[in-house]
Parts: structure tokens; C-alpha cells; sequence
């Protein structure tokens, strides 16, 4: 069984091929748990790092808004999708252009090449909770209407909605999963809005200082990258009758204040770390961030059999084992 | 100043025109109010009936999803786009492509169109409760979540958001409104699941037979045909200010039952008008009309200044007077 990974070369992507190498089962189109022996990674640049050398595993780069490189990348012998591929949030919002061809048209032309095949695929589409914002409950459950206040969110939710018609339509099996923001994210700082909730956690963690913008009561709705794959995972091996005519899930998470993640911190690493964050009040962060959902009631994710973290403690141990070994490279 | 009726053909798309020229008023791009000088009416077919000849007005014939016919409709000139094109319901349904093409991308291309021009032009757009279905609450609040299950539904709510981020950006100055079934429709019969909505009160009232293919207590949400007119006028001539930041409006309506439908034809047409009406069940008819959503609170838009016919026999009088006169013909 084949699968294809748009964005495979993305934080995500990367460590779901992992996954996927390490344990190569998954939903075959004839409905039976069976062995991936393919693994095409699409993206728009090379891997850097480089990803695993495995004999199973074919890197492919192009664009996703380019109909015929999407026609090359998605085969007949093509099981799954996992459509990982888009231009983020601040991006999107810089370039309104570049989000809409990427994420809107790259989405269509991904589907339109699943639908294509004739087999009925599945997708598994990364949508975000980016799709909530504006005037909000102070609890978002699974009723709450999608309201983005970006680009990025606004493409992410029309996704959701084609994922939907395209999967009642019997084109594809789709599924799509609303994200938290991922913490603890490995790597460098980077310049999303949301950055220090990674930084405030991973720099002290590897001996390094770190600086938060925002006030000790701000809040996030998370999730380690360790749950956000074995969510993809999850999502593809569910039964398309457990999604029911609505083929999207706001994801579980876990609701983090900058004082419980520093405390996480301090159990962790010790008065040592903790002492690594400093706080520089940022006021255009603090407003952005104070503009996200952060508090969800997610039922309907619960009952299918999502995961979150059990809570920032779990979120700093999953760095701790997963990420910050390969972190220390960035600083040694 | 002047104005682009896109669908302009269409039964709306006529009577907004026709409404135009007797009332050449509407707020211009530096939001006075002003006169309509040049109506453009764009479609894919030319109008049969003719329009009305009057030298304010033009018609153009070409494909919505055809970005250089778009370009030369949508000038600098204009002020006002009233997108109405659109694949209906059924017809999407059945052709999902031509239906993506025409409500999708057409919208994509307007929306681009009047970006292009700079200078924010104003674009009320027809949406549709169409936007609900599936597992509904009794009641379709202002905050329910639209769930279409179909494609013309899918492509109708992708708009609204198109709509909503556009005006977000300062491209446009976005206003939509999901249109209630219009009752009474002016006409023959056609073969959408609502014709007998429109068919048992205006045949008999001809003096000409009807089916009614679902029980009695069968409900719809109507608006006549000149209260959604009135709704456009009143969406463009609205402040951008009322609209807020999410630029989309469930229309007010009427509930009515076919019971209550005939209650009104009696009144109106007397015993001899609701003895034409007669009953032959079609579980295929009643499926579809008991999907749709047919009871809406909608204080948003009572709120904005919409309104609705005070009843079902406004509903009817409105057939009396604005469209049984030319309604004859089809009969004599």
C-alpha cells in the first residue's frame, strides 16, 4: 500500500513518515489493517535535514497548486493521503495570493486527483483551529461556528467543507483535523505569533534563555507533535461510519497558562531552567494571542478515540524523549 | 454610478433590475447615497422575456467562470456587483463539476475582479439556506453552523466566507445574504423539490390545477419575491459598520405549513381557488423537503433592518399584485 504525504518535509510531516516507517500499517483501501511499503513525501524544498534513507521512502518536490505534479505524485496504487501541505498563518496573511493558490487550490487539485483515481481514497487533511476566532464563547465545543480571522483560517475551513462534500459525494474518504498549536515544536524560534509557547519550554529544557512576550495568565490550547501524529494515524484507521456525514473534529488538547507551563517547567528542569525565562511584554503578540481560542469542550473528538496530552507535564516529557536530543544539535 | 446584476437574467436578478430602474438609488463607492445611471445585466443566457428597454441598461451574455469576460463586465465604472449567478441546487447536485466551476470559481473571479479594480466596491451576495441541513436544531439560530448536504450548499457557504475574508482584507466591501425559498416564484413549474411551495398557490390562483406531493403539515421558510428585493437594496445601502466583521445574514422569513399555505389561498382565491389543489404523496419530494431547515430565529437580521412578509398572506398578495397580472399569460 502506498501513501502520499503533501508538506512531508513540515515539522509534521516529517514525524509522521517516521511513525509510519517504524509502524507501517494502516487502512487499505479495501477497508483491512495492512503494510505501507510506499511513502511519497511532496513538498515545495528538499528535506533539511535530510529525511530517513529507507528503500520504502520516495522524497518528491513540487507544488501543490501544480495540477500535473500532483497528477504524478497521486497513482492509482495511491491508498492514502495525507494532506499536510499548506502555506501558514502569517504567511497567508502576508501574501493573500500565495495562501489562496497553496492551500485553496492546492487542496482542490489534491482532491480532484484523488477523486480521479476512481477508488475512493482516503485524506487525511490538517485543518486548524485557527478556524475559530473573532467573537468567541469563552468555551469552543463542537457546535461552535467557524469564524477565522485570517486567511489562512479562512482557506483551512473552506478545505473542510470541500473534505465534506467530496467525502458524501463518495469521491474520497475524507477526514479532517482541527490543530491546537503544537508544543513543544523543536527547532528554532520562528515567527509565529505563537513561538514562545515552544520557546518558554524548549530553550531552558536545552541550557538556553528564552524571553516570553505575552502575561503569565495568557493561555493556549495545545498539543505535543507525539499526540498530533498518532492523531493523523488515528483518524486514517477510524471506520467512516465513527465520522458520521461531518468528516471534521476540533482535535483534544490541553488548555495551558504561561504560569502552568513554567511550572511544568520548573518540575522538569528545575529552579535552573525556570530561571532561563524572562518576560519582555510584547503588546502586538499579547492582542494576537489573546484573539485565539484557548479553552475547547471536544466531545465528539473524545468519542472517537482522539488523545490529547494528559497535561504539560506529559507535553515537556514528549519533548524531552522525543525532541530535545536532535535539539541539543542546534546549540552544541 | 453603476451596477452589475451578475445572474441578472434570473427570476431575482430581473425583478432587482426592474426595482433599479424604477428606483435608481443606492449608496455609491464614497458612500453616498446616489444615482444609478448604468445597469449592467451579465448571464449566461440572454433574458427571455426581454428586459425592459431603457437606455440605462446593458446586457452582456458569458460565462461567469470566464475571468476575461468578468474583466470587461466589472470596470472601474462600477460601484456595486449584485452576484446572483449561480448553479441552483439541483443542478449542481447533478453536475458537481459545472457546479464547482459556475458557483465557485465564478465567485473566486468576481471576487478577484472587484479587488482588482481598488477602490472597494460593494458586492451583495446571494447565499442560501441551503447553508443548513443535516442534523439541525429545531430552530436555526444566528449561531448554528452551517452543514450543507449538498454541493450547491458547499459552494453557497464557501462564498460567504470568500465574502467575509475579502472584506476583511479591504478587497471589497462584502455583504451576504442566505435567501430563504422565494414563494410565490413567478412561472411554470420547474423541477426543483420547492416548485409545489410555489405551485399550489400560484396555479390555483390562475385558475389552474396543482399537486401538492407532501403531507400537510409539511413546512418551508419563504420570503416573496419582493421582500428579497427589498433585502438586497437594503444589504447594499446598510453601513459597512452594521454588518460588523462577519459579513453574512440569515434572512427573516415565514414559516408556513401547506396547511397554512392553503388557509391563505382560500382566503384569497376562495373555495373554487383551494378545490384545484389536490394531494398525491411522493416520498421522494418529502425526503428532501423534510432535510431542510424551515423555523429561523433570525435577530441578527431584524436587527439590521431585514424584513420579512408579515404572513403567508402578504406572501400570496404579493403574487396578486407584482406578478399574476403577467403570471396570466402562460395560461390565456
Amino acid at each position: 500500500m502506498k501513501v502520499v504525504v503533501t508538506g512531508g518535509t513540515g515539522m509534521i510531516g516529517r514525524k509522521l513518515i517516521d511513525s509510519l516507517l517504524a509502524m507501517p500499517e494502516l487502512i487499505d483501501r479495501d477497508g483491512n489493517m495492512a503494510e505501507v511499503t510506499a511513502i511519497t513525501a511532496f513538498d515545495v524544498v528538499a528535506p533539511n535535514p535530510p529525511l530517513p534513507d529507507d528503500p520504502r521512502l520516495t522524497i518528491v518536490t513540487g507544488e501543490i497548486s501544480d495540477a500535473e505534479a500532483v497528477e504524478a505524485l497521486i497513482d492509482d496504487d495511491t491508498d492514502t493521503v495525507f494532506h499536510l501541505a499548506a502555506v501558514v498563518s502569517a504567511q497567508a496573511e502576508e501574501d493573500f495570493d500565495l495562501g489562496m493558490r497553496v492551500n485553496l487550490d492546492g487542496t482542490r487539485i489534491t482532491l480532484e486527483r484523488c477523486r480521479a483515481l476512481g477508488h475512493v481514497p482516503r485524506v487525511v487533511y490538517a485543518s486548524s483551529v485557527a478556524a475559530f476566532g473573532g467573537n468567541m464563547p469563552d468555551v469552543i465545543n463542537d457546535t461552535v461556528t467557524p469564524n477565522p480571522q485570517t486567511t489562512y483560517g479562512v482557506t483551512k475551513v473552506i478545505g473542510e467543507y470541500l473534505i465534506d462534500d467530496y467525502s458524501r459525494k463518495g469521491f474520497i474518504d475524507g477526514r479532517a483535523l482541527r490543530l491546537p498549536t503544537i508544543v513543544v515544536r523543536p527547532g528554532r524560534p520562528n515567527k509565529a505569533a505563537s513561538t514562545w509557547a515552544s520557546s518558554i519550554l524548549r530553550e531552558p529544557l536545552a541550557g538556553h534563555s528564552a524571553i516570553c512576550p505575552v502575561k503569565e495568565e495568557s493561555k493556549m490550547w495545545m498539543l505535543s507533535p507525539r499526540r498530533v501524529v498518532e492523531s493523523f494515524r488515528h483518524a486514517q484507521v477510524l471506520d467512516a461510519v465513527a465520522w458520521g456525514p461531518h468528516r471534521v473534529v476540533n482535535l483534544p488538547g490541553v488548555t495551558g497558562s504561561v504560569t502552568e507551563s513554567l511550572q511544568a517547567l520548573s518540575r522538569a528542569g528545575g529552579n535552573s531552567a525556570r530561571a532561563r525565562v524572562t518576560f519582555e511584554h510584547d503588546p502586538f503578540i499579547q492582542e494576537i494571542v489573546d484573539g485565539w481560542a484557548n479553552t475547547f469542550e471536544t466531545a465528539r473528538g473524545l468519542e472517537m478515540g482522539f488523545k490529547s496530552d494528559t497535561g504539560l507535564d506529559e507535553i515537556v516529557n514528549v519533548f524531552l524523549e522525543d525532541d530535545l536530543p536532535g535539539q541539543h544539535v542546534y546549540y552544541d
